[in-house]
């Protein structure tokens, strides 16, 4: 097995990372411009410092009955490691958790030059596909998450075409759709990071940077507290 | 990075797992004998063989309110592949959740000629220590998958000075315990494999072969049945 | 969360497994059996029982060098538990590498009424798109797996239309390929499944059933050699 | 399940972390900041926020050599999601790569009163175990993150009684050590996080949030520049 990388390299027990000496980047960087040296191969605006600093905390955490939290403390209640506890928490996001970024930045990508997204989006309906980026089981007519950080991005300059078109579906959505279906964090994290020109193939990654502290949260909590192992009580398992 | 392995090679386009070709064991040994020979390096008797079964069918379900199905159905249920869900079940185990096998394993040989039990458990009650291998939330007096093991053990002749020392503990635990404490799924198993002269190093890894197929089947379960997202109920959560 | 099941219930402190007692399983049914029992809900005949043995132990190892036993090995190196490494070297698993099985059946069943599949075949070369269970990476023209398989399919009388129809479309791929792409272990087990009426849902589950006592065995014999942690040479890595 | 949490809670709508709401966290505190106060229930004073900055950032990446970013790569390699991906990286860390900043914690507070380290240091030595935070694959003499660790936490008034402590056991190591021991980044991360007063339960989160932006960049690099399934050559595999 040989590996190629541009990330990052040893020279005389030094180590550079994207071309700067880590010691450099502890002494000067914040970890959220690093971050974005890492991945994007330069430092960011100040503008896009505060957006993705911003895009980090939305999805810090969102309490304990999310799948994710529900794995990791699961995990932790048997007695795992740290680490162990978190990949358990990590395998309990999913296309239908979190990990929908990527799959709204491409449907956003693929249909912001449609003429007709009315009749896409009925045609959607009719098939009874899910437009990725909206719909939330707790927030149910705004995700205030969505709200804030499009706030946020008008003020940085960033709100452009994508977060036009965002909202614009919700509105559409909203004439012939029986339930309320609010952008959510993963619809307007996309929508953001389109008007930033990430990659579609990063959009996850931005989410998962941001919530695993929320996630190692509950994994500690849990730990410290340890009501024992965690078990579902036989009321609530049926039989067929 | 260099592996070297004495399990399986390849000859001339032929599979050789322990010195037998992948196609003979396909068309004359049963899965059992064939895991029995992967990890030990030779074929098994016709008792251990039938051990082998029973220990792995005594493991395989547990229904769905254990740590680990909880975690492989609510991993399935956010739309991760039956891959990425069963890695979540798997993190699921712990060392209080079935992977107890290896402690009870080590607990048992460093103490079965040990002149004092009874001082030596009581000594550990009083350190607040749990012995490895005795308890269980469902079931208060008797693990029956404990009872019928061992009598299949005997029948096999494979019941030995490990099994009566394990259940010896069981009855001493009984004398001064406020609560009864059974031998439960993962001490039975541990002191059959000790009868047998199975490392303790392989103790957790035979309670896993057995598991494995139940949480696959609970993962089968959710997908089929698709009910969305697994989360907690609002009513479940309390604030601190 | 509530979850509703038909696998297993408890009756008195009795496990009950698809209606048989946790008891009698483990005293009269095989370990193949009883897997098949707790999945489809009924007791194999004494011909599917022979097939399901002889796929589980198809798939049982296939050496270090494999992205699963090497993600197992390599997590088992720097000291986690055997729970923990079996979790990592199924997420080595992917629909490049063991899972692939649902996506053979769904492609074979999609196409076996197809009245022209060498015109299909062409189209899906001409957009670059690998025809899912064909293709070895060490076996070139025959993957030995495959050809036992579809001989014990037929003596068991399992072989029918799908394992005709796998045969038809590698020959078919043969006669326009530039490489030979032999039908592999995971088109070999899709077709048998389909003609035994097993839903393509579980094609990944029972290779996964079968493999993993051959991940299992690479962590124990990584923990018994213990060479310390595992990392790629400086001479294996190139820097762009 | 119920699940006791004071992490955050939902109020009309509104998502409420450790007292403060979302909406203010996002527009007016750094990423850093929120994740101390997720954890710690308190926001950081000024020095206390720029050391967990660094702490992060010494963290980041170290190549796509060690076992956390393989694992991540080779899952990756063979079609896994992002998120799947970065669990079998995680699965990759252990108490031999990253994990031992706990460990290192606990040592050092048991010891620091301990009124003769040098015999301590011998009696382990004689019993051959491994003090926690000492010794490195690749750096030999001085772990230089650990030295820019050490001279951050001097400028910021955090350098203290654990910080020397650490040192002075790197010198007595280096009295009686056959190879060099330096100290390495769990250790010297383990020493500042004890001067912080921060719990050890805590020490291996601390390096695992700085990392997994480093292990998600892997697995960025491995999609983009896709060269297939990961696999061990076969000069790499030797028989026993």
């Amino acid at each position: 097995m040989k590996i190629k990388t541009s990330l990052t390299r040893f020279v005389d027990e030094k180590e550079i990372i994207r071309g700067k000496t880590l010691e450099s980047l502890m002494k000067k960087y914040s970890f959220v411009s690093t971050i974005f040296l890492l991945l994007f191969n330069r430092l960011p605006k100040k503008n896009e410092e505060a957006m993705f600093n911003a895009l980090f905390v939305s999805a810090i955490d969102h309490g304990p009955g999310t799948s994710s939290a529900m794995n990791a403390r699961i995990s932790a209640s048997v007695g795992n490691s740290v680490h162990a506890s978190l990949a358990a928490g990590i395998l309990g996001f999913g296309n239908r958790h979190g990990m929908a970024v990527e799959d709204a930045m491409n449907f956003f990508s693929e249909h912001i030059d449609h003429a007709d997204i009315p009749t896409k989006l009925r045609e959607l309906k009719a098939q009874n596909i899910k437009v990725p980026g909206y719909g939330h089981k707790v927030f149910t007519h705004t995700d205030p998450r969505s709200t804030t950080l499009f706030s946020i991005a008008k003020k940085q300059k960033i709100f452009g075409t994508y977060c036009v078109f965002a909202q614009s579906i919700h509105k559409e959505l909203h004439t012939f759709s029986s339930k309320p279906l609010p952008l959510n964090i993963d619809g307007a994290i996309a929508a953001i990071l389109l008007d930033m020109n990430i990659p579609s193939m990063l959009g996850n990654t931005i989410f998962l940077i941001g919530r695993i502290p929320g996630l190692l949260a509950h994994i500690y909590e849990e730990r410290l507290n340890d009501v024992g192992i965690r078990r579902l009580e036989d009321r609530d398992i049926e039989y067929m």
